[in-house]
């Protein structure tokens, strides 16, 4: 087995299916499940998510090789304060942040020469939540970003990797800083332009909405505090994403409102081969 | 029965289903197919679309009791003008384009008081396209707008509405001006930003999608002409819907630069709200 024992902190929909698929692929002998709320550990370990469970964050890490925070963005420096001074000397530490660079910094910080941190972002995930939606094929065939640093432990990335290939992710590498700029684009811009498009409804176009309105603004039902703090943590980035989508409507609006049929044309026809294309090469 | 012969011009996605559909559910003795590539009528008679076929218009409609343009948008007032001089006095026209007061302007004034023309809106569909994607259920529990004006005999919309009631779509009525303001929010908007988030990815980005990315810019693989005939048809309330969504992307930006926690927990929250209603009182 690659681990003795797992402590997940946070056994929501990422914790909760991470700890089900380290399980299901045996890449654990124990999968310990942390969190603040009895309800949601003993719901987590009902459902197969984890071995034995814990409200007590600094006691639950004490024995294990790797921790995998999985809290809320906002959460994760907090709690990362919080075992610090109980982790193994020498023990992994990771994440799955949907931001990377402030995390980095300031878990490089929190666990310095003490404990090995290497930032994770799985890209996978629903707008549901919980443990209760938690599946143990969650990450199969998803890409897994990890972003390690200059001062990373090389043994650490490739241990961090390996968790994730277990459970069927599919491994890329990255800088904290090269994460945040690609994903404020792939990710984080579409779930603001999303909510947007939600926000300039009114209930007589509602009425009208279909599939195209399903679908486009799916993941605006997604959980308002993780996106806010996304947005407050990679806010640079983000704003210049916004600014780019601005400059793109904006073109597109000149050319409806010129008439222009030979340069509406030339813009759809880019997204919709950019689009195929990427739907081609996608492997899950 | 509620048709003897029912003659849809284009057997396309939509054509091709609607055909089927009538055909599934005993709405029409027969079903007429009309086009202008004898192989696209072949396949569409193979799979089950329609009863016969013919490349003449004119002679196609000739004994119809309905005809359903089913033609690209900017190709509808043209297929109006060739069946025109032919289609029997008082039948039944409808068509199925996704913009209603450019072609309802061109239709009343093409049929005149020969043949009863009223404005249908179906949606449904998908980014896929022709006769080989068509399903006999594409309709059921799809919305379908109807546009009567004050001058449409209520006769022919009653019998359009339970054409469509018949293929199981859900009807609702409104003017062709008030259709093209809704939808312009609830479908072309859409297209068009999704679009747009297309255009603004780099390699890099793109290697980062996931399924977010998937959903959001689904429709951005959709018929470019298609698009761009509906943005040159529809213009004014579509820059409009621009507009709308500008502001509100503007609005977002702003309170990430400011780090307004608050704001930014409002707009998320009033976009979920808002979707997950919209989810809940949907039908289909």
């Amino acid at each position: 087995m690659l681990f003795k024992t797992v402590a997940i902190v946070g056994v929501g929909l990422i914790g909760g299916s991470l700890g089900a698929a380290l399980k299901d692929r045996r890449a654990a002998e124990r999968v310990r499940g942390i969190g603040y709320r009895t309800e949601t550990l003993q719901q987590a370990m009902q459902l197969g998510c984890v071995d034995d469970t814990t409200t007590d964050a600094a006691e639950g890490v004490r024995d294990a090789d790797l921790v995998v925070l999985a809290t809320p963005v906002r959460l994760i420096p907090r709690k990362a304060r919080e075992i610090a001074p109980s982790v193994p000397s020498g023990c992994l530490i990771t994440d799955v942040g949907s931001t990377k660079k402030l995390i980095t910094e300031q878990l490089d910080a929190i666990f310095g020469g003490r404990a090995r941190y290497v930032g994770s972002h799985p890209m996978a995930g629903s707008e549901k939540h919980g443990a209760a939606n938690a599946i143990c094929d969650l990450f199969d065939g998803a890409l897994c970003i990890i972003t390690p640093t200059a001062r990373t432990d090389r043994d650490a990335t490739r241990l961090v990797a390996q968790m994730w290939q277990a459970v069927g992710a599919r491994i890329t590498e990255m800088s904290p800083d090269e994460h945040d700029r690609r994903v404020a684009f792939a990710s984080h811009l579409l779930h603001v332009a999303s909510s947007c498009m939600v926000n300039v409804q009114s209930r007589g176009s509602l009425a009208c909405a279909s599939s195209g309105f399903a679908d486009t603004t799916r993941v605006a039902a997604s959980d308002p505090q993780l996106w806010r703090d996304i947005c407050l943590d990679n806010s640079t980035e983000i704003a210049a994403a916004i600014d780019s989508l601005q400059g793109e409507l904006g073109a597109f609006k000149a050319l409806i409102e010129k008439g222009d049929a030979d340069g509406l044309l030339r813009k759809f026809t880019q997204a919709a081969q950019t689009r195929r294309a990427w739907n081609k090469h996608r492997p899950a």
